[in-house]
């Protein structure tokens, strides 16, 4: 039986170079994982999303709890049997989408009631249930359940909310069953307050976690407040546990939290633009929607590697006026290549020292903007 | 430079096996088309269509003209570069769907004007201009332009239809530049009137095609008036040359059509169906939206081999009730697989001269329904 752990491989300055043992596999960090929402990355098979380079994929507890129901995952042999992921799964407790797509909800300090966007039927999460679930649904890293304190909140609610998560934390791990190559990661809360992120961290490691997130940031604080936010965290973060920043980001909000110490990213953002016709690219993001691709034969990033680099924009850009599925297929393929390129790149720069370079130059290429038009 | 053609491989019956040879690539008949409508198989790339076992796709000229244009997809490169698929493709001539997708259509002798389904612009199709459309597309297998006669017609209404068909098909004939490996087909009219689908075919044969089309069936006759149909057309037709049966069908309208000696079939049933949830299977229609399926570990159909084994009925139910994309992508798969396995049954069966048995075990295969529910 494989162990739980985190190896920490390398370092320069604060950015950190790592492999995360799990049940179902290695996951060499700074990693960016997918989002799985619903047991799928929306319009791939599990195959293509290992192909872009991914080793985990994250699922979300909320939608899976709904439909198809944890027990019945659980019933058919758990997530990854279900959705034939073999690798690492890490699930989210289901707190977050609760407070963000349900109405009529009531949290209490025993868990928080909801009604279903679904259909509408009452469910109620508590932190021993969001637990349970996860670990029917035989995720390799659960989270702990926690409020997300909306932004912007002031020092008191904050404090209680923060309070209120350590509370729930404490339940949670309790209610873990350990099992090897599993592990729970607690949740740093505390809104943009230092003192309250110092006293998250160490309410955390009292309790203790093989894992360590960052939770209640990229919710419309900006880039700056989130990477003091992570600035004021990451020293009270035990060095030799993996750094979860959640639901974080743009590709230039990852590279800067690299080099702040974070491990782990997931976003919904290069699998949800992708399906809106945006795509990420060497040179920038590009709109592929935009009428100066029509006629362009020319390869929508030509210096990232992916399965969409032999189709033309011109084609690309059809796609997406006519509807077809493949046009979001093909972007998302395109932007979970460019996001593992870069975590590839970023985990070769901490391995050779050399990461401030390469977070300048991945700026630059950034910087240079799309390629111009035909003329 | 290769030259278009057909060759007679073997005959068990009225059912055929031949090869069709095309600049770009041959196709071993009886051949089924998968249509890709607008320059996709929807939700497939070309390799994955390819591994179905398709050797040819089908484009229509309708949705092509129209968007991205004729004129910009040979700027470039062709439909074959455009979509990235390097076999032959068949493009049918635009008529069907100027009748059955526009309004305020209106068809004199020398074409037909209509309006764009898209956004309402005004457009003519003549024999001309859809040979012309269709040479730009650079399609190996052109068809010339002619009116898909309504069901029911008169015999009065039918045979002015079959004739205005005929005088179209010469002007096509005339305007089709000739290139090696490029054919263009005439397609047989009449409705289900015996002596108008005679005269048709004669008319066709005095013009002069590389491949005849049976149209004007599957629009709403029944199977028996088509069979019926087909008989009464097949011995006019010329046996050195290819039969197309346009939009069909069913497979085991595809079965009776190849015992009737007709070699090439297209039809969105598989990948339509396929994304509404309906799965063909060796045991007959699977609709896989049906409870029943919601906790069955087993595969939809364990005696096609498809990208889709690997997946329970129990996620396949789950996506499409998440209305996850990965759902109809999957059933446009499993389908295409089928459908391309049944021509490759078909085809040896025809070599081995014992069609008429692997006709009825394919019908018994059918009929045997789907498995049992897991009690």
């Amino acid at each position: 039986m494989t162990a739980f752990g985190f190896e920490l491989l390398g370092q320069d300055g604060k950015a950190r170079r790592g492999c995360i043992t799990t049940a179902h596999g290695t996951i060499e960090t700074p990693a960016f994982m997918p989002v799985g929402t619903a047991g799928t990355v929306k319009g791939l098979q599990p195959q293509e999303v290992a192909a872009t380079g991914a080793e985990i994929i994250l699922g979300n507890t909320y939608h899976l709890m709904l439909r198809p129901g944890a027990e019945r995952v659980a019933r058919l042999g758990g997530l990854h049997e279900f959705m034939r992921w073999p690798g690492p799964l890490l699930t989210d407790s289901g707190g977050f989408q609760v407070m963000s797509l349900t109405e009529l909800r009531r949290l209490t300090e025993e868990g928080v009631t909801f009604r279903s966007h679904i259909d509408g039927s009452y469910h109620t999460l508590t932190p021993e249930r969001a637990i349970e679930i996860q670990q029917l649904l035989d995720s390799d890293i659960a989270m702990v359940l926690d409020e997300c304190t909306p932004y912007p909140a002031d020092h008191e609610t904050a404090e209680s909310s923060m309070e209120l998560s350590m509370r729930w934390a404490r339940r949670c791990k309790e209610a873990f069953v350990e099992r090897p190559g599993y592990g729970l990661f607690g949740i740093v809360q505390g809104s943009v307050y230092p003192d309250l992120r110092e006293r998250s961290a160490a309410a955390l490691i009292e309790i203790g976690f093989p894992g360590y997130a960052i939770g209640g940031l990229a919710v419309g604080e900006g880039q700056e407040q989130m990477l003091e936010t992570i600035e004021a965290t990451e020293p009270f973060l035990p060095a030799d546990k993996p750094r979860y920043l959640m639901g974080v980001g743009k590709p230039d909000d990852i590279v800067k939290a690299v080099l702040r110490g974070v491990d782990m990213f997931d976003c919904v953002l290069p699998t949800r633009s992708g399906r809106t016709g945006q795509a990420f690219t060497s040179r920038g993001p590009v709109n592929i929607r935009n009428a100066r691709h029509q006629d362009d034969p020319r390869p929508l990033d030509d210096e990232t590697s992916s399965p969409v680099s032999g189709y033309s924009r011109a084609y690309l850009h059809h796609l997406f006026k006519a509807n077809e599925m493949l046009g979001p297929i093909l972007l998302t393929l395109q932007n979970l290549c460019f996001y593992q390129r870069m975590m590839a790149r970023l985990r070769l720069a901490v391995e050779e020292r050399r990461i401030e370079a390469e977070a300048e130059a991945l700026f630059a290429e950034q910087a240079r903007g799309d390629i111009p038009v035909l003329s």
